[in-house]
């Protein structure tokens, strides 16, 4: 019996999903939200459908993982804490450094730290929590698993941006995208369910949560995404812009009296996309409900459904075609409308989806109409399941 | 007999091309450059080949103007003023306030400064130009002929970014577009060509010049074009970078010890694209001189391809297919490598050219392979036709 646990820290929050390995089963997940207030709270939905919940002061990532283990133990979901073999930790960002998991070494995680001024917002987080892991359970193998490593393969070409070479000789300034693991999960679960290897299939994944990107995968490898050095650009998101004119950036900055240009990107992260436009929601379900009578809503949603559109148009170019495209994430698992207007708009390319098909939320299909020349899938994407598999595959390695 | 003259002034420049109207016949054209420096350079060609060529100190652009309509009497191509019955002006921006030609009348010209903000390098050397003028022949049409103006019809969802509406509302911050010009008098000459109303075509023109944009054409008007709220987006370009994440340009500068994001923007303008990557040349002649042994000029060839690639399939998408993909201006006149390399990537959409029909420079025809589904073209432009049409046009309206 072998349980392992992935962990995704955020800076005030921590996720956490417990497996049954090799079941792939998982026995417990939730969240500890709040941390360092005096309010955090605790959420472990367990067993049956059972939940537990607890409002209490968690001092910070330590004291979070703490009281997560103990309450692990309260609950009999485990009996000891040496039931946990393994833990996999979601990192951001991997740089140039990383092009897969690794386990995590004191140079590792000091690698890691060094490039944490690619996601200022999110790596000291990430590294916060496994120090606290690695103190509270130090015996255990501990495994990085980078969101940006499945882009790696990306070609100069489409990583590199036309600005003076030197910026990324000197500072790595390139496009490391986002949302790998759950790419990599994807492509694969796809390939599984059309019954062909990944290696001779060309996809488009859409990884539609309040962080969006898509992901041309060319036999099992990112070719290209829309993310571009942080997650920022390419589509529309929740708050986040997509992809902008830095000298519209400018020209607003000096009409709001703005001089950092850090406030301006901190407006392009949390205060753009649906948000920003609609004025009502960064929330599609908030947005879609009031967009017959807020003519801000409708062009939200028109555009957020456009900027879909275009990159599946350039991604199709780059790629030569595709077997497929693939919904996923919060977004592209429940949103009928979303996938009925986005592929509506690629008939063209010979892409539809069956109305009654497409017509569930969160279930793996193929949701392609009669005849599609390029099929439609619909795959719920499972970040959690990939990185405690990495934990097992490199626990078997490094015995 | 009637004379109209369209005018391109720069800020240390003033380009200009003499019509004989209605025959549109160009009877003489030229270059003023160093205009404000000791040693301006005046260049003329007219006649059969003929060309006069003078060093000289070139007070101001009134001084220009002055020492070009001298030269033409000089030459005489001219025997009188008077026999220049109007003069074009091609405006870079026109804001939201002009969608088409405008006569030049003092309000006119008071919006026109008034939006200069949107091209702060361009704009007022436009104005200078238009003022020279009217000063010199004041009795004679003025016509605005505005770069953006064919753009005006471009759909909310495209011109608006995913920013705070406000921004919008407030700055009119939005995309523009810029090589309208160009993109009316070619999209209009394309469907010529193919013998079929531009209101039945769908069209993408790509004008390839040192500045280079990309534009889907729906019924001969403007749907989508690659630049955006400045002419620094879109594809890679000769000195500027095209598309890039605004978030690595906050990391860059503090990298870099910038504090102003004008500094920044100057060398997304000015250091970046083909010069920037390759470190060679902003001229792609130069640049594919060397590809063979330098690899960042062969990687700045290929990214430059493949940005022209990419928002094809975006404008694919838009446009639910096309009629024909168009090149146009410097290097799409003139590279048959590059016209051969974008469309060699675009076979699965039907694309291809012809070896031999494609072994031209500067020659309007049909490119296409036999049996290509959408159709390459290669139609020379003709701003300054378009231009001197627009005058006449007026012209006649405001008698």
């Amino acid at each position: 019996m072998s349980k392992v646990i992935a962990v995704n820290a955020g800076s005030s929050t921590l996720k956490f999903k417990l497996f049954e390995m090799p079941a792939e089963e998982v026995v417990a997940e939730g969240v500890i939200e709040r941390i360092a207030l005096p309010d955090a709270h605790v959420e472990i939905k367990y067993g049956d459908g059972q939940k537990f919940e607890q409002v209490t002061e968690v001092k910070d990532h330590e004291a979070a993982i703490q009281i997560l283990l103990d309450q692990l133990l309260d609950l009999k979901i485990i009996n000891d804490y040496n039931e946990i073999n393994g833990v996999g930790h979601r990192v951001v960002a991997g740089g140039e450094y990383f092009d897969k998991s690794v386990v995590i070494t004191p140079e590792v995680l000091e690698k890691i730290e060094s490039i944490s001024e690619f996601a200022p917002l999110h790596e000291p987080a990430n590294v916060l929590g496994i120090k606290a892991f690695k103190k509270i359970l130090p015996d255990i193998i501990s495994v990085a698993v980078f969101d940006t490593a499945f882009h790696a393969t990306m070609p100069e070409k489409n990583y590199l941006y036309s600005l003076p070479y030197e910026y990324y000789d000197k500072y790595k300034a390139r496009k490391y995208g986002a949302h790998g693991i759950s790419y990599r999960y994807v492509s694969q679960r796809t390939a599984e369910l059309l019954g062909k290897p990944v290696e001779d299939l060309n996809l488009i994944v859409m990884h539609l949560g309040a962080g969006a990107s898509i992901c041309a995968v060319k036999g099992g490898k990112s070719y290209d995404t829309s993310m571009g050095f942080t997650p920022v650009t390419g589509v529309t998101m929740a708050t986040r812009s997509g992809d902008v004119d830095p000298s519209l950036l400018a020209y607003v900055m000096e009409k709001e009296g703005m001089t950092d240009i850090e406030d301006m990107i901190d407006v392009l992260n949390h205060k753009s996309g649906l948000l920003g436009i609609s004025g009502v929601s960064a929330d599609m379900r908030d947005v879609e409900k009031v967009q017959d009578t807020n003519h801000r809503a409708k062009i939200a949603r028109e555009i957020y459904v456009n900027r879909i559109v275009r990159y599946i148009g350039t991604y199709l170019a780059e790629l030569g075609g595709a077997d497929a495209i693939v919904f996923t994430a919060g977004v592209g698992e429940n949103s009928i409308t979303i996938r009925k207007e986005v592929t509506d708009q690629l008939h063209y390319f010979g892409i539809g989806v069956d109305e009654e098909k497409n017509n569930v939320r969160g279930v793996e299909r193929d949701i392609s109409a009669a005849g599609s020349k390029i099929k439609t899938m619909l795959v719920p994407t499972n970040e959690e399941l990939m990185i405690v598999r990495d934990v097992v595959e490199l626990a078997k390695e490094s015995k």
